[in-house]
């Protein structure tokens, strides 16, 4: 097995550049924080971070773009951040068993890779901290059912199968127990969580009324994240339940599989490049994925794309995916051959998680009057 | 303080008279088990039993010969046995934490009191043991939410509130946790509380099915308890929460109360005293009482009031009921005295349930693909 840091060198590397970056996009507005109705610019330092993401396995260019370059962006700038793989929530949705034991590992390889430092982060499996259930409960007992009846995840999710499960509906209350449980201060996430991210503030709330101060209300911090969209499909989202294969690039694909995906892209009939997503889709998500890929702005991968017809360009972009996301790839590779030293890395991580967590829920158990 | 031997000793000789009385109502077939669509007579040896009371504190008269005259006789039927004070079923109302406190205490004392051995029981406090909050989860996730709306906990609590919380709504799901977590065999209930053993049957059957056989489908162990009536309304059931303080004997009321609230309890105009709950129901109500607290039968009650008239059989009711609750009120004044012991025996019971449901929670995570 090749060392660790033989491996590490170039993903760090990849990762300081994203850093930087990503604090030119931060100038630029594209995080913002989401306070009561309000939108301001989040000041440095303080506060606890919290996010999860769902065992879906090894990620796409999608997510990769949309969320974890956003949390290892992310994980410099509170002085606690906890990173939760959220293997409970996935179960609201049939799993296979071995499926789901793989793509817990494959996820926690591929945050690793992708630059999550558990030197800063709380990195952890959410059902290795039995107070998430436990305080889900008990905030469940402050919730009325109809105020889920319209969050997103039963309205999205329950209509594929007529009848949902308790798990889909109360889903969001499980969300807010995983937030409050640690004291979140601050929860990145994407447009479609915002009235989750509401549940949670008024979770915070009504339980603070019922017992007395004990949770912030943990503010919203919005990510106008890059939407990738699928290769085959531009006006869809890249997804990874895609039927068809060339329209979605996992971050462990080939440098093959990656230039014959990008080669068998949809354009249109116009053989200059521009960037413009509402009339040429499938051209601007190339520049889009480009541009990101490439740690640029959208105007300079426009710029080097002059002269170029779209075949052409193709071969650009692809080259700058592989540049990427080879080192990535590698280091997955790498760490997925060792799933007992990905489990220790998690096992601690939940060790750290439930430090942080236990006291909270003592306290809770308390005010409730349960002891 | 008093010695426990001093104390134990009244209560235990109440429990062996108890004990015989009850062998007798099984003969003649007052406890029963209900398999699936058929009821069998229960061959004794054999099983886990689990069942659960809410921590509504000091029980009446009603729950007394309702349920926990019926736990201590079952309590030497099984080889494991286990007792929950169901406080995170309690929180699905709203709690004062205060009084929930204290009624956690007080219904712990009540069931030693009353003849509950920890020597043969499991007795333990539901919220101390996260595996309830944990297996809920994941049984939530193989529930469908249409099949909690019509279960008796939603559809008489809910009405009472327009908007009943999720914890209620899915106060079912909590229970069939509790009982599967155990690997229970056989779970004595009410008749009102037969739906909810039948979706715990369910999931034990779903889970199964989907993950391999692990539970015992729980049979259900259906006594036709004796329904204590409202000493100042006959028609309805004997309630903690009647208005009329007269209604209602707690079995920690003194000997002075007692006779006061039987002396003052509805009859009719005719003096002779009769058995016939459904023309007579106020007198009747006082034999049944009188039957169930001098472990006698109903004609043996009846024959004993011959002569008498109601004023004067109500002594003989108002004697009975004192002689049986003097040393268990003396026993849970005791027991109060020291609530350092109480918590004790409920921590000690909460390790000895977490030694057995941690194991099955471990398998169920394995096998759902948690680990």
């Amino acid at each position: 097995m090749k060392s660790q840091s033989k491996m590490a060198l170039p993903v760090r590397s990849n990762f300081k550049r994203l850093f930087n970056f990503i604090q030119t996009l931060k100038s630029s507005n594209r995080l913002f924080c989401a306070g009561v109705g309000q939108q301001k610019k989040e000041p440095p330092g303080g506060g606890r971070m919290f996010s999860g993401i769902q065992p879906t396995g090894v990620p796409h260019l999608g997510n990769y773009l949309g969320a974890l370059e956003n949390w290892v962006a992310l994980q410099i700038q509170y002085p606690l951040v906890l990173y939760s793989i959220v293997d409970m929530h996935s179960i609201t949705q049939p799993q296979d068993p071995n499926q789901l034991r793989n793509n817990i590992l494959d996820m926690a390889a591929s945050l690793l890779a992708c630059g999550i430092d558990t030197e800063r982060v709380i990195l952890f499996q959410q059902s290795q901290v039995s107070e998430h259930a436990e305080l889900s409960w008990i905030l469940g007992c402050l919730t009325s059912m109809p105020r889920l009846r319209h969050l997103p995840q039963w309205k999205m999710k329950s209509k594929v199968k007529t009848e949902g499960s308790v798990g889909l509906y109360t889903y969001p209350v499980l969300q807010a127990a995983d937030i409050l449980l640690y004291k979140s201060t601050h929860v990145p996430v994407g447009e479609d969580q915002v009235q989750h991210l509401e549940l949670a503030q008024d979770l915070a709330r009504i339980f603070n009324s019922r017992y007395g101060d004990l949770f912030p209300v943990p503010r919203t911090l919005l990510s106008s994240a890059r939407k990738v969209k699928s290769l085959r499909d531009p006006s869809a989202k890249m997804s990874k339940s895609d039927p068809q294969k060339m329209a979605t690039i996992a971050i462990t694909d080939s440098p093959d599989d990656i230039a014959l995906k990008i080669r068998r892209a949809v354009t249109d009939l116009t053989s200059e490049v521009t960037f413009d997503p509402e009339t040429r889709p499938g051209v601007s998500n190339l520049v889009t994925i480009h541009a990101a890929m490439a740690m640029i702005s959208v105007e300079e991968a426009v710029s080097q794309a002059r002269g170029l017809d779209t075949g052409a360009y193709k071969k650009l972009v692809s080259e700058a995916v592989i540049q990427r996301l080879t080192p990535i790839r590698a280091e997955i590779e790498r760490l997925r051959g060792d799933p007992a030293h990905l489990e220790g890395v998690l096992a601690q991580g939940a060790q750290r998680a439930r430090g942080l967590a236990a006291p909270v829920l003592r306290e809770v158990r308390q005010r409730v009057g349960f002891c």
